[in-house]
């Protein structure tokens, strides 16, 4: 090992390499629950792209494994070590390099804060959609690996429709470009695409050009109640058909929304079976809200209530923010899923997690991009009982299955990192995994790159 | 070949197989002008995914090169025939197989005309936005190997934010299924998105989930009379800067309006050296053209003419759709160019190209989809004068060079084709054009996929 340190540090300023166990353990793995994480050699820190290539090329010529980590903040164990790999951490690359407000875009390095780029560009006019739960932490560059979304993909789309270019550093240290800073482009394969979403595996992204969006008006949320979860999905249903385009749709069920009391005291209203939040940033949205009121009514809503103003709309979105935080708090340890259905069968899949439920006799609270149909059912379970944990993880299956049954997918946003990779097998089908396969053999042909995800 | 003929009989009905040479030539080649197009074996015209199953395992079999089409109206030669080919054509599997307004997709056959999808669709209260000029004509298979674009995409982007999910044929016969048919999903890498744009180089199109928007308000469009085409150049990068979002916004050079003028009697101004076309559909269009009208005037536009009325604001388009057969007639053949720059440089891209057209002693019209900053100037010449001939090829040289130099691309929407395949890799470099080459192996290791295309 020693051989691996001294080469690194040929490239790399001192306080680039880290060595000391405590502090490399500490960089071992992400958010996501049981997932198998190796112990890093090192974790080195560069600045420049050159620094990149440094660690790439050390990493080809001692062929030692590089597993490529932004704030760690992914639910899929993508960025978990595995032993005796370099942690390749690329949160000190954090400029934003430039901001357009004539081409509406901007180039930045992967270690930009998503938060941070938001107010940066806030500063020009502009607005970059893109907004993970996690956005306050999360980075440019683990939202490319993992495709992020967030709260506004109903109408503004995932990150991927958000990238126009990219640096990448591959495998042995060549460093490549892919897109264009235009608003349009079609020379050759869309190399741009194959790396957002591939969680490392294929590349060491190092800068990225970024298309923006003039800032949309201030948005205007509601709540709506209703009296099941299926009630909901059919209010869903009926908002899309008509032909809206909500800044964002997003429910929580009675679990989460007693979860989400429990830790804020928000006054949520534990009553209901599911609450449903709309908002909208169109030139009226009172009107916009009035039609979608009138839709949930139809549907069967209990009660809706517009926000009064902006900061009531803004604390409703808070409590979705926290839905998370809330339910891990019910058995201390929780199973997210992350399954997005067609959304003309949320209902159903809103039906067949509470079957799931009660069949295995556990918590699961759902919060969910329900414009999406990108559910996240939340398996609650105490951790330290073992008989508990494996009907856990029997009902995080089902949940997939379901999703797939549905037409849906076992991963709208978080990725498949280690956490999903045999069900990305099932999903994707053996033709398939044969391609995925040899791309990634092209791209890493000695398999150093993030060894273990996804395949 | 009267083995191939035999064996392509042996899964296709007697009238899908066409093998007189009177008939097959009329496959040969695309729209674009001075590109080699050989002398195809056989032309097929499958009606099912099993029969282009079978012309896959055929061609396989028998190591004969495949060269799919659809309508062949490319502008690349990318449809164009190899000599001993098989000529797969997809025309004649033209089904709409589903539209749902719920989850705004449209589940279609490769065969299926741009605007026959966009009246069908429409039906349904959506929309499928891209809109190349040859909507009338080109298929939604060959919108999607060529990754098209259209009057829309300032706007709504272009054909590949369309496609959520693909079942594609591969060069040995398999059947790969790729995307999903939900909102957001990101299992593995995105195959779907390699797909678009590959022109018919990795595999073949069979069937398309494609994603739909609420039909939008009708449109309002303005026309603005400039001095230069700088100071129209300069009218759009007031527009966006401000954080307009015209829904198109596209801009004719004196030459072009005098050529249509010419085929069409318009009576579009002659005396001004380039119009500007903005359109908005939003719900105040009035009021969107009002402050884009003076913004065009602060750039020194001598007049702007808001149109009275829907009528008057499709004919406007009318124009602007006819330019390109308009600047046909003026010396008998053109090179259409599709040099996208970031708008940024808009201005520097149009007098690059006055200066170029007055250099090699041509006339070259620009349309432009201005608001994307993708410009196609039109070199005219008379094709029986192998001089001018020269001066034009080096012309139509000389753009993308340019276009390069702007930070732009070679192709914003039209592909490369055989057109451009040498400056594909100058755009790319080596190191991407050996990644691109990967990619190809993997999915076509023997070479058949539209030889000669791309590479």
């Amino acid at each position: 090992m020693n051989a691996l340190i001294e080469r690194l540090r040929d490239g790399l300023p001192e306080d680039a390499v880290l060595t000391d166990p405590d502090v490399t353990g500490s960089y071992a793995h992400d958010m996501a629950s049981f997932c198998p994480a190796g112990t890093p050699a090192v974790v080195v820190l560069p600045r420049t792209v050159e620094q990149v290539r440094h660690v790439m090329r050390t990493a080809t010529a001692l062929r030692v494994p590089v597993v490529p980590q932004g704030a760690r903040t992914g639910l899929s164990g993508g960025a978990n070590a595995v032993d005796g790999c370099i942690v390749l951490s690329l949160v000190r690359m954090d400029r934003v390099l430039e901001v357009d407000p004539v081409d509406r875009i901007a180039v930045v390095e992967p270690g930009v804060v998503n938060a941070d780029l938001s107010r940066a560009v806030a500063e020009a006019g502009l607005c970059y959609p893109p907004d993970p739960s996690s956005w306050e932490q999360c980075t440019i560059g683990g939202n490319i690996g993992t495709a992020s979304g967030g709260l506004c993909c109903v109408k503004y789309g995932v990150t991927a429709e958000y990238v126009l270019g990219l640096d990448v550093v591959l495998a042995d240290g060549r460093l490549m470009s892919t897109g264009r800073r235009t608003a349009k482009g079609v020379a050759g394969y869309d190399l741009t695409r194959l790396f957002v979403g591939s969680e490392g595996t294929l590349g060491v992204v190092v800068g990225a050009t970024l298309a923006l969006r003039p800032r949309p008006p201030r948005q205007l949320a509601l709540a709506a109640e209703f009296p099941s979860v299926a009630a909901a999905g059919d209010a869903v249903c009926r908002i899309m058909a008509a032909g809206h385009t909500p800044a964002l749709l997003e429910l929580m069920d009675r679990t989460t929304l007693r979860a989400v009391n429990e830790l804020t005291r928000m006054g949520l209203p534990e009553s209901t079976e599911a609450l449903l939040l709309a908002a909208f940033d169109t030139p009226d949205p009172a009107a916009d809200l009035a039609a979608v009121g009138d839709l949930c009514s139809a549907a069967g809503a209990s009660e809706v209530v517009p926000a009064e103003d902006e900061a009531e709309s803004a604390m409703l979105l808070q409590a979705r923010r926290s839905a998370l935080v809330a339910l891990e708090a019910i058995r201390g340890t929780m199973l997210i899923d992350d399954v997005c259905v067609p959304r003309s069968r949320l209902a159903d899949m809103l039906q067949g997690v509470e079957a799931i439920a009660e069949k295995n006799d556990l918590t699961i609270g759902v919060c969910a991009h329900a414009g999406d149909g990108n559910t996240h059912p939340v398996v609650c379970f105490d951790g330290r009982d073992p008989q508990e944990a494996r009907r856990a993880q029997s009902s995080f299956e089902e949940i997939m299955a379901l999703g797939l049954e549905l037409g849906g997918t076992i991963t709208g946003e978080h990725g498949v990192g280690v956490l999903k990779k045999e069900w990305m097998a099932r999903e994707l089908g053996p033709v398939a995994m044969e391609v995925q396969r040899g791309i990634k053999q092209v791209l890493d042909p000695l398999g150093l790159l993030n060894p273990g995800k996804l395949f």
